[in-house]
């Protein structure tokens, strides 16, 4: 059953709007942002293993770090972190004794932790019952119906953090939502940055594609949050991605000590097309990925004894005919549930899924695979869902059309972790003894008194008749989609930033960008 | 994990064709029909209701069925049959003591049955941990992407019974695929029954348009598999809808009461709208639903004690501002899967779900509607699955694309249905010892030895590159399904059938046909 909180804080945007026929005729105009909480689930969580399947993956695990081992390359400090913990290390080769990375995890990584965001309103708890959606992560490219796929810009990336602060299901801002390739690769990461902290007020994730950009990111943080906050708080969530199989390299866990050291989150991910970066079989995924995160996870604690970490797992398959990546399959389905539940055992928050597609547009394929991806990541307890909206191409574009669509199952998944309410009136046993046999419940009293927040209100859909629906042009979701786009873009109000901060951060990356030339490595 | 019998059976067809040179070729050329078994689950059921809910929903139904009753219309054997069972019967409406239906259920019906297909192999165990796939059933319309939207005749019947015999994962040729308009009512149910026999053998439903057509189709069905084997054995199972909320009408009651009396099964349905039909929340609607299924299956078992009956239940709801029907919305889901626990403790066979979607074409509305409505339907255990392919735009429309894009999905359902391996194979530790650290897994021995079965293969999916996709047309996935209709009807070719059961088959529609004028009522 849902808690009055939430229902109560859902539903208060509709509200408040009502404060007398002038606001009403402003809320016709331009309807409020409504901002949903993170999830707190309330539906039971989906498995697919039992106890005797968890505890043989873990053994597995522990066979893998302890015989085969994990690179750590060109990151020499792990490798006399773990000589002192009491691993192998044998040049860039760590090998664990059974059970001892599992242990350094339990000592000291929280299980659930309050990522804070510049608006109060909008911190996040990663970890526990909640779940967590941010956007898509990483494209190199963009598409819309207007001017179909192309590199994407800074402007494109504005865009698609304007569009998340402006979805009602999405908690977080994301972090790389699109790659701005017209800024040089070694200062990008400042404007990515100060595009989430001046365009959202919502959590958002650092950068990792150096360390010196890591402790750019801790920095800018320390500018809007406060230094003193930031090094007793979590403000950013970044994405460290092992290089699987079986390596981790200098660049990320170079990235994950800055954000360790500094008490900042770092989701430790096995990106597996499996097939190609782990076995084709599900269980052998399976035990790779907790192998390849438990070396991760603790490494950071290491780093950092308590710093956040995230039991992340990027599972996707492969064609076996062209070795493509593909999405929305059953086989990756069964690796994630499988692995929240490892999390669990572990102790620590999940990240997986989101919705996942390996279709080139915003059709029919996009969406059974982002929904058959989505929905099990959501019944998975997965509690930081990376890629929620507008993931295309396995990730190589960002739709614009396909954000909104996604945004809104987000929204139908937010109604169903809410799950079955029990209270008298959801019950409704009044309404079914006021119309009884063979009438209707249109008109009744318990319609009526329901009727605002009776059921979820998709914004994409087309319910109407077929000759209505033909009558407005026939169009598909994609391009209902593509003028939702227009109105969030053109409604879209900036929220309000103090100006000494800003002026802060735009010195602060001024100076950065002046410090050294482009370059694009 | 999968039985050795379901792994071989899905996988002969590959083999079968290894039969020489001559034999590989003519493979290449029609690959042959691979026909999945019907479904045993694999996976945990996934719940939304704990015991307490569940006993409250039962609390309720049992009120509902004391207090305010179910009418029962123009079927006064059944008003007799309750009298005499100890119900309070009141002109039409019948008002049933605490717990009698679920007494009268439990002594008598079936926890679980076998449907007889013409073919054995095709016979389908409906109950227990199994799903049952069956296309979709009603439409008025078809559309394809050559003709557009048109009222169904009786060569696109035909054309759906063909593609659902060539589909794996559909194990059911079910029953009104489309409704073939051209045909006058009163007769249209002969060709329809016929067809389903003539170009399929997989097991089928019945006509329950009137009692008389109930029992043209026993009747047909007596010659196909003799009048004995009809008279023991389960061959039809037919859809018998509630008039929600709260009435049975005389001809559903009719027809039900002929397959009864002949012990051939009934899935008793109310048809819900939520919010029409059923109040606007879930608790309020489950309640109801199960008040309905008891008074008809216990109804079914007053008829002949032990006829196999379904719990079903058609969940949907309705767009508060339109009123016009949604789908693949979180609040249906939450119906369907607590319904199913409930038809559990009952203990009948479930059907619910489908591939449900309101979009007037195979878009990404109809895919993220379908996805959102098959995967839950799967995961609650359902065991009969009506609607699994085809369906669009509220059930009004069969849509010829849409067809093979959910028997995609479907297969896809299957594949997950089996769980994780978790065999030495399924494990892969040696494939993992082989690889090693920053290596890939694309062309070891446990890849090669597990090349033909490692993934499923989706048919319409495109996982090319982009530039690939451009050059091949930038088709999508409607215009790919699109050729694969096209492949499938040209290469169909009917399952062989006893000339003599043929010709009696005809002498039999033909002396039907000939004994009254047409009608269209």
């Amino acid at each position: 059953m849902a808690t009055a909180e939430q229902s109560n804080t859902e539903q208060t945007g509709g509200r408040r709007a009502r404060g007398g026929a002038e606001a009403r005729r402003q809320a016709r105009q331009k309807p409020p942002i409504v901002q949903n909480p993170y999830i707190r689930r309330n539906i039971p969580l989906v498995t697919v293993l039992d106890e005797e399947g968890l505890a043989l993956m873990e053994k597995n695990a522990d066979t893998i770090l302890q015989e085969i081992g994990i690179e750590f390359r060109d990151e020499p400090e792990a490798l006399e972190l773990w000589k002192a913990a009491g691993a192998d290390v044998k040049g860039t080769r760590i090998r664990f004794p059974r059970g001892l990375c599992r242990s350094i995890v339990q000592k000291s990584a929280p299980k659930e932790y309050v990522q804070y965001a510049r608006n109060p309103d909008r911190n996040v708890v990663i970890g526990g019952n909640n779940t967590v959606f941010a956007p898509v992560y990483g494209p190199p490219f963009v598409r819309d119906l207007d001017k179909g796929r192309r590199y994407a810009t800074i402007e494109d990336f504005r865009n698609f953090v304007k569009m998340a602060y402006m979805s009602p299901s999405i908690h977080h801002s994301g972090g790389t939502v699109c790659e701005p390739v017209d800024l040089p690769v070694n200062k990008r990461h400042l404007d990515m940055v100060y595009t989430h902290i001046k365009y959202s007020d919502k959590p958002f994730m650092g950068s990792v594609t150096a360390p010196e950009r890591a402790q750019d990111t801790v920095d800018m943080a320390k500018i809007v949050f406060g230094e003193d906050f930031v090094q007793k708080n979590t403000v950013l969530t970044s994405l460290i991605n092992a290089n699987s199989p079986m390596v981790w390299d200098g660049t990320m866990l170079g990235a994950m000590k800055v954000y360790a050291r500094n008490n900042q989150a770092s989701i430790t991910t096995p990106f597996i097309l499996a097939g190609a970066m782990s076995p084709v079989t599900a269980a052998g995924t399976i035990a790779q990925v907790l192998a390849e995160v438990l070396a991760g996870a603790s490494t950071a604690q290491l780093y950092k004894a308590g710093a956040p970490v995230i039991f992340g797992v990027f599972a996707s398959s492969i064609s076996m005919q062209s070795g493509a990546p593909t999405f929305g399959t059953p086989e990756p389905t069964l690796v994630s549930l499988a692995c929240a539940q490892l999390a669990r055992r572990l102790g620590l928050p999940f990240r997986t899924g989101g919705s996942l597609c390996g279709s080139k547009i915003a059709d029919a394929q996009a969406a059974y695979e982002s929904a058959q991806t989505l929905l099990p990541t959501l019944q998975a307890g997965t509690n930081f869902v990376l890629h929620g909206a507008g993931w295309l191409e396995g990730g190589l574009s960002a739709g614009y059309e396909k954000f909104v669509m996604d945004a809104d199952q987000l929204g139908m998944m937010q109604t169903l972790a809410r799950g079955v309410d029990l209270s008298e009136n959801g019950q409704a046993l009044d309404a079914i003894r006021e119309v009884g046999p063979g009438s209707h419940f249109l008109g009744c009293a318990h319609t009526q008194a329901n009727f605002e927040t009776a059921f979820y209100r998709s914004n994409i859909a087309d319910n109407n008749s077929f000759e209505q629906w033909e009558a407005e042009g026939g169009l598909d979701a994609a391009q209902r989609a593509n003028k939702i786009v227009k109105r969030m873009l053109a409604d879209y109000e900036a929220p309000a930033l103090d100006p000494a901060i800003d002026e802060a951060l735009q010195e602060f990356i001024n100076k950065k960008k002046a410090a050294v030339p482009d370059s694009n490595v």
